[in-house]
């Protein structure tokens, strides 16, 4: 099959502007440029937007993947005649001005990389295999599968040894993902699974949280932290601070100067790297392999390429001397800015540089339970819940995605339950390799 | 790894009730017989029941999963001390009054086979390869991303003999669910494609619904078949009634007597059977693969073994000669009366013959569009449709579920637009074998 030229999109007097990847850093540009004279084309490999701060209630049932995500053509849709094509983008040709996908080439003027980030398993080929993802809504899924599939195996199973590593959860990490999806398995453990598998030691089930340096939540306070590691324990989660995990084969955790946990769950969210492609290597950050960009977003030595969002990497910052966290802030931030000034390069005015506004950080362990961090103070607790609810509730695209979220949550609060408890696609873990 | 015995499931002095499958016809039967002197068992291969009727909904995009399945684990809770196992039966072996399943062996001493039905290809293993079913929530999600992924193609092919193949739908089978997927894809067509895929010529979009018989609904009155006719052709559906399919080699739809139609998306809505195991093949009706049963839906042969719902075939009924309709009504009406005859049983009463009380039958073909058959009178249009939904929702399980229909409903005819057009999973289709 002959692939069509331009993605079959017609030509313009305009100039293009191809926007790869719909995150947060993708839509909001859409949202800032579209009334304006560029033929705005949104790629991206999935055919919806994913508000990636939920994934984590996706994978213990407390949300469906219709809540936390829309659709990209619809959401293109709104604003007129704008292109979008679903395809996954091989690499670039900047000196040709072009991109090569997996549906065909296109041609761009202007070309904006919001691709995002990737897990990173700092180049452990085992632990990429072993252990479970939690940046897509299908790895959410398979999670909230492999939990489940777990404890029936555990219900089944004659070797006591084989029901302790499944009902043992392991989640490496100790950032907000990490710290969320503990509190939210621990919950589960005592509000729901207790009364459902009432012919199974619920007791053994246990939740460990292993991270690498000493403290929690390392972007946030310190009173964020020390506060969360008790909301924590609270919990009945086990704390691992200064451990570093060497290899999981599938059934052992190996931790350093611990003895190994036997656990089929483990979960791995301790580290994000840049999605780039094939044609921008030069311009990689080692080992984050984020872009390099000015202050303006532009990617290093390129003049008509930019890359926002957490596979930017912008280190002039003198408050961020390592870069901006890669969190969806940023990402909206960048996006409006480069939005004005991308305007700015038509009409032949001075760019203007980014700044970050931090405007808070916040993180919930549980039911009533959460912590906020703003510019200058500190709260925790139920009110800290609410604002965290509130906050994530107003980011969510999309009216109906909204009064979906509210209703399941609602229901959650009320009934102390999730019901969705679903096992629609069994997950399949990989056998360990037999060498020889 | 050993099996551990019974499933891990005590001893008790009750007798034991294995029922497999939790469809209709196994939730009605544990729901009436909770109270009783039974140590009760349910085991499925899926951790939900599934609201089979609207399957459809799921794979157009107009409900998420979790509005028509309910964790059977959670519905077996509700009723005390039972059991619930995860688990494939593979066999049965009548002599030792034992199941093997995928999880180990089960004893007992009353059998209840509550499987249901699965589509039935008529022996060609070109159509079972190619086609799509929808039997199964898997099955309706594969057919949402296949549609949706066909169209995203369907912009990109520069060849329009691709393009026609990819917007092509061809529906095999006029009963009704190849009825309510032709209605609710041409809705799709009229009310949400024509808009979102503006660079798209929808006009060329087909729905194809294929019959071999000469009337649609085989099994409702002539006049609701009439209507249904002209509701799908207002809808601009392409009715293709007395035509047989021949063959699908995943390109080219081969129609008896008719050109071949170019399509990549056929869906196999011609066909039931029943889903037995190994071990009761002497007991097996040919060719629909159902289990003989008496009067008390015991199988033939066995005095412990009973076959309810669309598994069982029934001959007795002399209104219903060639057995009784798969439909949920017989099933929940048969687990009704097993549940007092395996009463009658162990106070050694005679049991009570099953009799069908036809309380009617209704299909929807879209927006406002309807028809119903009770005994006696038929109606249509709006009200039919109102029936239609009311029914539906009160025979959805657990209030939940059916607090999110009704809401997906509401907000689906308001905007005249589902938003559920999410690819979660990219169906992958069969490459046709290249024979040599």
């Amino acid at each position: 099959m002959e692939l069509p030229k331009n993605l079959n999109i017609p030509e313009s007097e305009k100039p293009r502007l191809v926007i790869i990847g719909g995150g947060f850093a993708g839509i909001t540009l859409v949202k800032e440029l579209h009334k304006n004279d560029f033929q705005i084309v949104v790629i991206d490999r999935n055919n919806y937007h994913t508000f990636q701060p939920l994934l984590y209630q996706v994978a213990t049932g407390g949300l469906e993947p219709d809540a936390i995500a829309y659709p990209l053509r619809k959401y293109v849709k709104q604003f007129g005649q704008l292109y979008f094509r679903l395809a996954d983008v091989e690499s670039v040709q900047p000196e040709k001005n072009l991109i090569i996908t997996s549906e065909g080439i296109l041609n761009y003027d202007f070309l904006v990389i919001a691709t995002g980030a990737k897990t990173n398993y700092f180049g452990n080929k085992m632990l990429e295999q072993f252990t479970m993802g939690m940046k897509t809504i299908p790895e959410a899924l398979n999670l909230r599968s492999l939990i489940l599939q777990n404890l029936e195996k555990a219900i089944v199973t004659k070797d006591p040894t084989e029901r302790q590593a499944l009902m043992n959860f392991v989640i490496v990490g100790g950032g907000p993902t990490g710290v969320e999806l503990a509190g939210a398995l621990a919950e589960l453990k005592k509000f729901v699974f207790k009364e459902e598998y009432h012919d199974l030691k619920m007791e053994d089930m246990q939740v460990f949280l292993v991270e690498g340096s000493g403290r929690l939540l390392g972007g946030m306070s310190e009173k964020s932290a020390l506060q969360t590691k008790s909301f924590l324990q609270k919990l009945g989660v086990q704390l691992m601070l200064n451990c570093k995990i060497n290899d999981y084969d599938g059934k052992l955790v190996h931790i350093e100067q611990n003895n190994p946990i036997p656990s089929n769950n483990v979960i791995w969210a301790a580290g994000v790297m840049g999605a780039p492609f094939a044609g921008l290597e030069a311009t990689q950050a080692k080992p984050s392999a984020r872009l390099l960009v000015d202050a303006f977003n532009r990617v290093q030595d390129h003049e008509n390429i930019f890359a926002i969002g957490d596979v930017a990497l912008m280190k002039g910052d003198t408050k961020y001397p390592k870069g901006h966290p890669m969190v969806a802030p940023v990402a909206i931030q960048q996006a409006k800015n480069l939005s004005k000034n991308l305007l700015r390069i038509s009409t032949q005015k001075q760019l203007m540089a980014f700044a970050y506004r931090d405007q808070g950080s916040m993180a919930t362990i549980g039911r009533n339970k959460a912590v906020v961090d703003m510019p200058g103070f500190h709260f925790k607790g139920f009110l800290a819940w609410l604002v965290w609810l509130f906050v994530h509730l107003m980011s969510i695209v999309g009216f109906k995605n909204r009064l979906a979220t509210l209703l399941q949550w609602f229901s959650n609060y009320v009934n102390f339950n999730s019901a969705l408890r679903l096992i629609i696609r069994p997950f399949q873990p990989q056998k360990p390799k037999i060498d020889g």
